[in-house]
């Protein structure tokens, strides 16, 4: 053991883990850096993973070969696809997680990483040697050299907690911040700012009403995150929700002088789109109430977790208002909800890569960069993880498309735009979002995860099988026709016109009353071509369900981001002095000039530079 | 949620887990106050229960009605009877355990015992009012109230961690101490000292050599510590053993002047009986090797505990030595060995109730009063956690005797004579060792614990069935006679002599030779009366066995605790000035007035107060 690695990872959360594994298995030698390998990749907050557009990042991070979709499914107690009302384009697997087993499961996933090691210890200072990071010493005072470096200290380092007016330095409950890390990184001209987030109370279940809970099942079924084989384990178990009042409200209120939020003792912002309920109250001071989830932290355990509950407000105000829930009247808590105040990274320091701009073979990743979420974490661990081992085998860098995925579209904004505000990703940040869906990463992805080493071949495998199956089923249903007296009456039956003359069973699947499930149950022969060999039939048929209905829509999008892509293949770094560019707005000139984009695409996207700056450059460019 | 209790525990680690289950279900209503929910009951250092002397204070536990056999054999990988080879008074029982399982376990049954809760926190004053422990402040900001206090802080109270010349504040690797409640508890006269404890190297797996090794099975059986019903669950497994080497050695004491223990740095005592690698070899200079225990901490993880090669030297150093010894000549390790140094409160100043003389209502049970070992700190745990809630409730004390069980023996120790040093248990401390067997602690303890509430009704009726199935092998041996021609060629075949007389069956089992498995064998009416209604027949027939073959000693040994009765039943607190008493030696006086002890019996056993001070209190009583 000579504290030599090729890549190492400091942080063992969603993002760590992630880049860790990725790395290890591209084949770079890889050192994970964690506090405490017993809580690897735990859930801090919410024991949940997915939910709207999140839930695509998994799938993706799944179809690369990366792991949390995989853990997901091991550890799950309830899987729901969310937005099944609405178009493909935004259905969004979410599962409940045992916190617990999922820490556990991902300690087994990491021991049984070949080419990855685990160091317990403290990382305080990145060391650099001719503008290169070459390694990292510890609070224990180890050096530890490596020809790539990924920072994932998710809320660790400078951590202050804050409840009331009480702060207590830390990185997450329980656990001691890091120091000196950030200092040892911004000397070095990278900026630095503080953001907040914050978690709500954890509550015993013994002490809810449940009988004045709704009770909110999970879907019916054993779905699961990944693409591979079936490997669901625990049962499913239900979540509940209930509601604020104006009682609530009332008690929040009266004591918003002791937010710390509102009476300037946190001064970085926190999640838009994860705001407290003391900012709920503020936002939308109209609402009479807000709804709550009562979400189970495992198997067995009486934790409770109060989704939408997040505060830090005085210890005895969250009390008191929680007391006013009917459902709560009596709840015991373990802790108050709190909020925590950590150091990111201004992410447009950063390439599409996650390296830095101004430290080579630096890459960050999660809440450094200012993200929130486990899922934007992972996504961006995979590809700092995948990178840094890149860097080190002195490859081409992976670059994740904005038509190709949610984490290329998360990577882009980030570098592209900055954040001023803790950033989660959302399907309405993605311009492709037909092609952006949850059922077909894999085939966006997998083929090219496995070109990279990422995915292995029995990942590839099981997906060319199951494009083999798809491909079959749309065949059969272009192919096939049906004529109006066989099937007549069974549309009818189903509430679609019936048939004039004859026709290809794609078209029925195209009637948006029509589910290829339901015509499967009136033409045998397609029951029989939905009969496939490989175990997850549903997943396939709703696979080629989508690609037939909706065709149009994808083919059209297809066009759109192909055209998009003349801009995007068009690179023009390094080709211009932006600030001798007068041809183009001063506005324009500096914002080029601090993202100094890898191309046009990536020119056209940053706020403040016009659709007219970009035509200046691409006639400069002869184009 | 009040926030007012009977009974506040604080610390989650073995003594704390055991006093929080105690306190509740004899009824008390508990608070267990701890940092982190994740780590209840943490095995801190090696992953095992148990061992000589400390097998026999889990069985004690067991047998009062406590929990940590039962989360043991819950989460055992391996289990081994210690010292078979001698008496019965000595044989240990000891078990690996899943580290991770062992947690959770603890945290289910914690989860599932009424009248406790939890509070995740850091408790940082405790509350006195009029001479009464009445509450605790915590860091953030939570006054809770109780009626007792019982402080279970293990290694966190200013504890500092030391590696070779760096230290770092912490209560055990990647957790912050606690600070100021030591000193809110000295403030009212209660004394308080350092002592230092370290835990060795964690290797992983994949890194060792173990055709280098010798393996050490587990026991054949599916053996268990608690005395109920048989619930092992997961498989046995190995684990191994190497030794260290001159070449080892060498490079060990080449770097002594950077070993915290002997440059200064580290001024505190640590435990004589699991000493430091280093301290072994200064201690035993000419020792060419010391044997170490390679122990899995788990069923599937790659962590691996080095029992034996506990050390605070420089990384470096640890690790240059390590990779001398053939097994681990490429060993990669997770973390290296450190010391940690933390306080303790002297308890002399306690009563045998474990409760502070100085504080009314304040409780200290673990490595607060200077001991070492979870077997230590959950019986300490158990009778502290016992007697706040008693003294809840206005009942008399649990006192337990020397002669009824080792956690009498250690806590007459600790009370009586102080601790200079961490304090284990040994066979050695206890006079009566032939009455405090591993195989009778339910005999001596389950009905009085059935009486106080803490043995629930399920354990009393196993064990008086047990005692009933006992009293039937036992009374069917002593009746049944066995003629020689029956007999006596089995009997030479078993090596032992022939009869010349027909005899009962219980002179058989007296021989040495002769076990009544083996009797079994040859007599069908023996094996017909071992085969009793209760399953852990094997137990169930050893505990027969040892009554019957050990009688003579047992009934003498008997005779001599009554005797010492006389001077335990001689209540002498309040009784004496010992100022005034210039009758006994001066020492004598000083230690008499320091300790006030409760009995002659304990004031016979004060180190400084000779025989014939004892005679001359017993003549002033008038006996």
């Amino acid at each position: 053991m000579d504290f030599k690695y090729d890549v190492i990872v400091i942080g063992g959360g969603h993002a760590g883990c992630e880049a860790a594994c990725a790395s290890a298995n591209i084949g770079a030698r890889t050192l994970l850096v964690t506090m405490d390998m017993n809580k690897i990749a735990q859930m801090s907050c919410n024991p949940a993973v997915g939910g709207i557009a999140k839930g695509q990042i998994v799938r993706e991070i799944d179809a690369l070969g990366g792991q949390m979709a995989l853990v997901t499914d091991a550890t799950a107690i309830q899987f729901r696809m969310l937005n099944k009302g609405k178009g493909p384009a935004v259905w969004s697997p979410r599962a409940q997680c045992d916190r617990e087993k999922f820490i556990w499961e991902w300690r087994r996933v990491i021991d049984r990483t070949p080419n990855l090691d685990i160091w317990q210890d403290q990382a305080e200072e990145l060391i650099v040697e001719n503008g290169q990071a070459v390694g990292v010493k510890t609070i224990w005072g180890v050096e530890i050299r490596a020809k790539a470096v990924v920072i994932t200290a998710g809320t660790f380092l400078n951590g202050l907690m804050h409840i009331g007016n009480h702060k207590v330095p830390g990185g997450r409950c329980a656990e001691p911040a890091t120091y000196h890390l950030t200092e040892s990184i911004t000397r070095w001209g990278i900026r630095s700012e503080r953001m907040k987030t914050g978690t709500p109370v954890r509550l015993d279940k013994r002490s809810i009403h449940f009988e004045d809970t709704e009770v909110q099942p999970g879907d019916e079924g054993n779905q699961q995150f990944s693409y591979m084989a079936p490997h669901r384990r625990l049962k499913q178990l239900p979540c509940w929700t209930c509601y604020t009042n104006s009682r609530v409200h009332d008690i929040l209120k009266a004591d918003i002088a002791n937010s710390p939020l509102y009476n300037g003792q946190i001064q970085s912002t926190g999640p838009r789109y994860c705001p407290s309920i003391e900012t709920k109250l503020v936002t939308f001071p109209d609402r009479d109430q807000h709804p709550l989830f009562i979400e189970p932290e495992g198997e067995d355990t009486n934790e409770i977790y109060l989704n939408g509950f997040s505060s830090s407000m005085p210890m005895e105000t969250q009390l008191r208002a929680l007391h006013e829930i009917p459902a709560l009247r009596e709840a015991k808590i373990y802790r108050p909800g709190y909020a925590i105040e950590y150091d990111y990274f201004d992410p447009t320091q950063l390439n599409h890569s996650l390296e830095s701009k101004v430290i080579e073979g630096l890459y960050f990743a999660g809440q450094v960069n200012g993200t929130t979420g486990y899922e934007e974490a992972g996504g961006q661990g995979l590809v700092a993880g995948v990178n840094a081992a890149l860097k080190c085998a002195g490859s081409e860098p992976l670059v994740m498309g904005r038509d190709e995925s949610y984490i290329g579209v998360l990577i882009d904004d980030l570098t592209t735009k900055g954040v001023d505000e803790p950033y989660r990703m959302f399907t309405s940040r993605a311009e492709y979002r037909i092609l952006l869906r949850q059922d077909d990463a894999d085939a966006r992805l997998t083929e090219k995860a496995y070109q990279l080493g990422l995915a292995k071949r029995e990942r590839l495998d099981w997906w060319l099988e199951k494009k083999e199956n798809i491909r079959k089923i749309i065949e059969f249903c272009d192919q096939t026709s049906v004529k109006p007296k066989d099937i007549n009456s069974a549309l009818e039956a189903i509430g679609t016109t019936p048939l004039r003359m004859g026709c290809k069973i794609s078209d029925l699947i195209g009637r948006p009353q029509v589910s290829i499930k339901q015509l499967a149950e009136i033409i045998p022969e397609l029951k029989e071509a939905l009969d496939t060999p490989q175990n997850r039939k549903e997943e396939i048929a709703e696979a080629a369900e989508i690609r037939i209905k909706y065709k149009g829509y994808i083919e059209r999008e297809k066009i759109v981001a192909d055209k998009m892509h003349r801009l995007e293949d068009i690179r023009i770094k390094g080709r211009f002095k932006y600030s001798e560019l007068h041809e183009i707005s001063t506005e324009g000139r500096q914002k080029l000039e601090h993202i100094d984009p890898d191309t046009l695409g990536q020119a056209s996207r940053i706020p403040g530079v016009s659709p007219s700056d970009i035509n200046v450059m691409l006639v400069l460019l002869g184009r």
